[in-house]
């Protein structure tokens, strides 16, 4: 019997999650490699004694970090939300946190249910001691005022081909950007955007063309040509994924 | 000829520093162990090829955190102060980083020049996987206007014997509180406090019982008799050196 089988008699479990993606090999399990997926269903089958595949709202690359990843899974168990919660904080390793655990509809899935995400990327000018793990050190003077320019073309529907991994090739390119902010706090550079949906590397490419605005090599302008000629050769670096966060997964009715 | 010869030829370079306090034994150099002082000297050797001893606004305790301490040192290099900022920023580990190097008044001491400081003490209520280097994580509820109604009596002058480590004993246990404040950020309560000067682990200690007035074991009024007794056997734990952080040095002058 599969993992997948007879969940509609089992209760569905909404879990909100945090971790360091530092030392991960991103989100989903994988053959070789420490994984948020696979760390989770192990501390859930030591917990539960029963063979459990976490459903993440969509997978964060290694190295990216979680302040606010959905997941939900289904199990026989009858132990309390809060039971699970504490035992499960306990069995996982110190840089994944649950920060809730709750009864969820029997139709909740993490991935298909939610309505928009929002991410934040930071960039630190000149090294940094403290928040090196969680941050793009960016040794070049960057122009904001330009870069905030160029985000202003982000905003409502377009095809982001430009600002794509382009393997494996998505359906189609289409996000809805439904806001998209780039502020400075002290030597740190806050960029933050929520959509309908991201693609492969679409916040890291958007960020690496955005700091070559910042150092003049490009003009505010390419951006929304970037949009229209949807060439990913043409567009900026990929940023390293240390400086990414998903914040948030929203859903309809949580 | 000892270090400290003939300064007054020499030029004064402050520095303002920003570490990772993690993997540290602490600012101060000792025989044992991996300190701030001790690769910052290092890192000035290799870079300005002659013994060089910085000296701190202070110490901070093994595992304590630093975004704005701040030290001097002499030299006789003529290297200009940003070419010393790149070098030491490429010659240091990455858990600290130089964020100034500037020139100073012959006369300017990074201790005894300075007249105050503020620190930060970071508790996360519950696991926390993606900062938990920087807070003390915290699984009791805590009672947040108690303890801030508990942290109105610190401003002001008072001998904060009962909230040091009395070993080695200080001259006076007078502090001059300029400022203290307790804000709740999502799941972390921040609490800030600045003074003329602080007393070993003083810090630790205020925040470690206001904790215990948090959990309700002690009451908000305790804070008041124990400025008066004076007895550390009467105060409250030694909070983790995890969660703090100085935050900034004040200078008559800079």
């Amino acid at each position: 019997m599969s993992i997948s089988d007879l969940t509609e008699d089992k209760r569905n479990i909404h879990l909100l999650l945090e971790y360091d993606g530092t030392d991960f090999a991103g989100w989903q399990i994988q053959a070789q490699g420490r994984t948020v997926q696979g760390e989770l269903a192990r501390a859930l089958e030591i917990l539960l004694k029963e063979p459990i595949r976490p459903t993440g709202s969509g997978r964060t690359d290694a190295g990216t970090h979680a302040l606010g990843q959905v997941a939900h899974f289904h199990t026989a168990s009858q132990l309390p939300t809060d039971r699970i919660l504490r035992a499960l904080n306990g069995l996982l390793p110190a840089d994944i946190a649950v920060r809730a655990a709750e009864e969820a509809p029997a139709d909740f899935h993490a991935r298909y249910s939610a309505k928009s995400k929002r991410y934040q990327y930071r960039i630190h000018c000149g090294k940094s001691g403290l928040n090196r793990r969680y941050v793009w050190t960016f040794y070049q003077e960057l122009d904001v005022e330009a870069m905030r320019r160029a985000t202003l073309t982000l905003p409502g529907q377009h095809s982001f081909a430009a600002f794509c991994k382009q393997n494996p090739m998505p359906d189609h390119f289409d996000c809805q950007i439904a806001d998209c902010t780039l502020e400075r706090n002290g030597a740190e550079l806050i960029f933050e955007i929520e959509a309908n949906r991201f693609l492969r590397h679409m916040v890291r490419i958007i960020v690496g063309t955005l700091t070559e605005i910042g150092t003049g090599r490009r003009d505010p302008e390419e951006m929304a040509d970037l949009l229209v000629s949807g060439r990913r050769d043409q567009a900026g670096v990929t940023a390293p994924a240390r400086g990414l966060c998903l914040l948030r997964v929203f859903y309809p009715d949580l």
